[in-house]
């Protein structure tokens, strides 16, 4: 609830409309469904302009079910469910609980995915064929959103011409998605080719002192390129999330 | 030099206006000015659309009047050096280096700021005052890529309607960087209320635990709020770049 | 044993009614029954105030029986048996020991629930959904130790009005317990807006760049806020318990 | 702000005292003085019951007048500045601001020490003679906030009968602060010993492996004593913040 | 592609064999062939004199077979596959894949080994029994790309003199590799005693504070012994690699 | 082989008993069998005075055999394999491997436990059930190596009293093993109140911030308690055989 | 205090020589005089064997004369003063209190260094010239405590002839500490030659990765040799303190 | 000392040319000039093939002047002494020790350098001009050991080109050392580009997260390119060493 939403509530108790202690009970309860496990935020899309998520990990497939049920009623036809696996979802079907599941993202997809309405595109690149696992989440996220996305595979530094090779998609992207595990050295050479920001997802792809993708956090936060910002480890997600923030924005006010 | 130089290049070959080897030399040598301790990047500007930066630390004065004198004669006529502190600075002075000193960035500019020219504001949110060493370094780089910027300090989440009061200029940013150090919560809470992409800068400000402002580090990366990237610790200047590179991405195309 | 039994020792001893080697048998065996494998301190309720729980974690179903047993014998009728899986608890079941099972908290409790008898309320806030589990072991345990206990999920800071939205209860608290996975952020902000102590508990809710709940851990030890103390990742019995001790002491002397 | 303050705000309007902008703008405002570098929270007192402290650290000693200016212009009359070494205490005096300086405690207070008004008691246990520069810290804090202090110092674990002989001052206090570096093992004991909450300080009080106070403050994490929490490494301060609310909650209601 | 390639092409335009475009085709595309999963680089052996090897962990079956199917149609005979356990190994092979099985060392073989070429013996040591499987995986890398070896097990410094006997090895080799768990002290005295380049690997052997095998490397990369480098915890492959690099440099010019 | 053996060996040279070369070879093979994956030492126990000891993990069942068997031919009667699990002790008695399981202490025993040889006592301390299973493996350990053993279990320094009334095994004692997880507090306690040497014992016993044992470990190597060493997590061999070497340690000379 | 004195008051109590009040008293005070800053444990030398050290870092030399003086006052000769730099021993002179500073071991003594009244003889191993400074505490500390000591530096396993030439101090030695810093590795070959107890020192010698001292120390507490523990980084006083603790014992009983 | 050397000395004891004792005494003392603080190695030279080398931190110049007094008197001419700064330099100089000081390489050479004798060039590169100070420690050591260098600064993988135009040195090169900081990605790129050993040297060049240089070692231990291997933190001797030893081994034998 922004100022102007109070300013009208508050012209409403000017004009008698509302008894003041309805506007105190309308901006504390605001657009909340509370089921006790979670409170919903049902006017999200509305407040940040992205439709609402629901981080599957954690939660049991009934209380997924309990979400996706309030969200629906509240209006929400559109709805992702990260982090959820084969067994998690099949009990969710099971509940009568109708989505797609996209097993390479390990996510489900409640609604239609929407006709992509961003700027530009969006290029995710991943080093190793270990790393898709994550581009699939990031892929599928950007998709619901609402983006044009390009996807190239192993493109890792160690044998840079399989970067370099794509010049054109590097120079087209609105913004790019640079998913690296190991060393996570390839939001570094992507950040100096790139015009546009580069947003770097570090994998816990790798073995020993991989220290389960700390290394490569690390490394891409101290990457020599400006233009680059970094995700959580393994986080596809939020590197769409956004990338598709960026890809939407206005532009020239 | 991308794949439409090249062809220029080979065209020229193929109408003899250009030997093989001296494509060969024009494709190795390229736009790079050698002095040494140092390669030169001198048509960064053309190919990425932003101007050349100084990183001054572990640079001497002379090694960073030497790289100024290269970009100047290759045309650059706005250098921005950051990371040099006040005793740096004066030698490079004395040295006849012509640029602006800004203390409470410990950055240098060499010619005139320019006129904004984004699609809209970066707003810089710290969470406390002594935050501000970093949002200097952000927001002098965000103005001399050409940005509008909006500076709040203070706003830390302990005080969270100090925070909850800006909520216009939250709304009407482009992008947002927000800058904490401690335990670094500040770009979860806006994160949550803004529609626009956020960049969080962990600072080192703090003690003990804070473990040098790795602390916020991780935190921020784990923020639960989406739409958050992160860049190094105290690293002002990364966030601003890649705002920047935001805040002047063409619109719909 | 204090000094006020050890001078009445020595008095009975001055009387006669001791032998000197008795007191010192009184002294060195004290209140413990020795099981061998456990010392169990069966006057521990005299002392401190708070009955004696089992840490049950690392213990086989029949060294927690013996325990049950010989502070049951020394008197003891309530008795908390944490971090015991459900597996276990049905082992200890089929040995006699009488217990009801709580499993989302993970616990047992040997006897009824007491009456609360502390000075006020206990409020229990979790950032998410996933932080349930540990919010029902600090829930049973406060309500074991004789406290009223009000509990309020799904709370993070990224949809700061969730939280907002409960002024009334973290007014009203006498303690709050505030539990959080991720980037740990929940207490500084609840911190910031309650006149009562907040005891963090991090969660090791979240992946990557979490650490297992370190992460959290370190940013709440790093709050802005002050007010704020922190136990152990998913220690919600260690809260509760402090949260008890505050919650029952006595006021205005 | 709370819900009783906004709904008087709405009657107000009702009343068509206040019209619906100005109340938009009183919320918004709230009670913060903006001095660009620090917003400063003059109504903190009141909403939380605590005077307002300054933390000295990382602020110019123009900033620290600045902000105690607004302070008192708002009404405050007792100040506490923390972390200010004696350089930054001498410019502070020299630029005519009045405060007491606590050479010892790294603080200075602007005002009178208030008259005790706690519940009861504050104990201040330290390790060591080298962890007492923490302890002043923490006993200026409690005086500032109204507390009745004891302090017993030199009562580490490796000399277990230090600490013994202290057991009545352990047995009346209402809460006790225990600090201590190396091992951190004294809130172990303490809070065996103690029927009240114990509140740990890590300090960077030893070498080598200590990690700066990082190894006592795990330690202390994971005390297998009940009722014990943990503030940041040194954190005097923020120890005795909620010891003072602990000591000063209303008994039974 | 290096310089003398891209000169031939050059030439080729100007000699009207080839267009411009094609010529930048012939650039862009090199020796890639890309699989939408991996970009299988089959020019490889040419430019670096090693055989390709595929990296199994974290790719499907399905994947290898793609991949070396797309080797051995550009011309590649003999092909390592290392990281597959013995379940992925059987689907391979019911794949219709042709290879040989290497238990011991988690890896495949396509094609036959072939004869050692090398200039000298590569000497595998390790420091304990239980660290064998990493020298398997070493022997049998080292011998796929063409080196003969000799391997020197359970050879650990606490007990010196089953290290001393083996002087002769020593001294014979062109290049050791030192494997080591624990506390990773192997590579120091190996290191003082031969007069060849030692390549340390560190390894997950051990328990508790062998913290995964990252004691043993931080160890390693301290080690007091000059000409010691260093691989990753368990790579076996990668020391393997170097070494077979250092055996078959051409000597003197 | 020290420098007595090899003067014996020099002068059967100088007396024509042995050749030169004899003399090398016997220099060079000392007195170890190689078995390939294992060098065994079989005249350890005459030089060190204590017999030869099988770390169990990361070796086959076959493994183990074969050095038992290496070692038995050499004349060792007395064998301890620990690090054994269930699993690979039956495998190793199917292989008809004579020995005697201990299950609580995972380790296994080959011939008869020896008379009590020591100069005293060694006594093992935990702090909590939990840590049993350490301590198992040291008591055995310190039985295999003719010890006389008493162990206190349970006297965690939270309820001190439980240590202290173990006041005469403490003053008793030669050397004092204490094993302590979670905040690793008990050998500071013991350190204090013993005049013998105290070998502290890291568990992996806790949750959380315990990080595996490493906290316990950080903190008892920071014990501000003198005459404390400590050795690696869940080491109850290591302990337990340093604390043998003290006891057998001959007196005056 | 232990049972046979509280027997001895007991009976004293019961022969009307004591009242009981006066028991009390005496068990609670006992040997400590309380300085305020400082508890000094005036009959420690009784209790433990071991004349009283002051660890002198994080002491005002105030301090540390205070405690001198209260120490002398109880009889106490001889005083070992550790951790204090030139500047603080000279502060000390200055007030008149009388002792021989050795300013290598950055150590004062009190009174006459003792005749060697141990079993045998301490060896005192370095791997380099830079870990001197460590061994300088080590040695004036054991003689301090009535050792006799030999030294042998500069003996680091990368030259490991130089160790292998001190076989007869290394059997000579009734126990060895072993002083190393960067891997650490000294301690496990020693380890392995040694048939008497090694106490492991890790310097904070080295640069990098050595991380202060923490790799040398994590290295040593994974030691493969048997019979090795280890103290806290450049604690030379501690391992000299339990080595002449080791060298005290009573043989057999 | 190797098993030829000892057959020499047994035939002269079976010749009646040396006492059995003398034997003993040859091996013990072998080739070390004990000076106390230091164990000078005189034969290191004939033994390894590589002439000594003085580690200068954390020695006084007496003891270099001393250990360099050492080594000329056991005839060795040229002495290079690493991590002296120019107040230990001068202070050395002034001790009448003769030698030159490099002062960008901290380091000193007694004796002239040596023409080149390796079978081919050492190429260092660096991937910024802050790195250049541990590319200077490499380059003079590499001479200094008899190696042709070639330097190549500022080819960081941000501006890929830069490295790229120099792919002439790169596949010139018989081993290379490529050096960087920040997130350490140049031995990656490096490493798929050269068909030769790239040993990669992290410097602690950067802030932040970099972590004083584990980052940059972390990354380079997890590259994804094959033939990399790692040295310490600003480790530029270590890896000129082994490229040295690489550069000198003999070719086919």
């Amino acid at each position: 609830m922004d100022a102007s939403d109070l300013e009208s509530l508050a012209r409403a108790v000017a004009a008698g409309e509302l008894s003041p202690s309805e506007l105190v009970e309308r901006v504390r309860v605001g657009a909340v469904a509370d089921l006790g496990y979670a409170q919903v935020d049902t006017e999200r899309g509305v407040r940040t302009g992205v439709s609402e998520v629901i981080y599957g990990a954690g939660k049991s497939a009934a209380q997924i079910a309990g979400i996706v049920d309030a969200m629906r009623r509240a209006g929400q036809e559109r709805i992702l469910i990260t982090r959820m696996d084969e067994r998690k979802a099949a009990e969710l079907a099971e509940m009568g609980c109708s989505f797609a599941y996209h097993a390479e993202a390990h996510a489900g997809v409640v609604g239609e995915l929407p006709e992509p309405d961003g700027n530009g595109e969006i290029l995710v690149l991943t080093a190793g064929t270990s790393d898709i696992a994550v581009a699939e989440e990031a892929v599928l996220t950007a998709r619901f959103l609402g983006n044009s996305v390009t996807c190239v595979n192993d493109a890792g530094v160690a044998g840079i011409h399989r970067l370099l090779r794509h010049g054109e998609e590097i120079a087209r992207a609105q913004v790019i998605i640079a998913i690296a595990g190991m060393e996570g050295a390839l939001p570094s050479v992507v950040g100096g080719l790139a015009a546009c920001p580069v947003i770097a997802v570090p994998t816990s792809v790798g073995y020993g002192a991989n220290l389960g993708g700390l290394t490569a956090l690390l490394a891409m936060v101290n990457s020599c390129a400006s233009g680059v910002s970094v995700v959580n480890i393994d986080n596809g997600f939020g590197a769409a999330y956004q990338a598709s923030l960026i890809n939407h924005l206005s532009g020239k006010r």
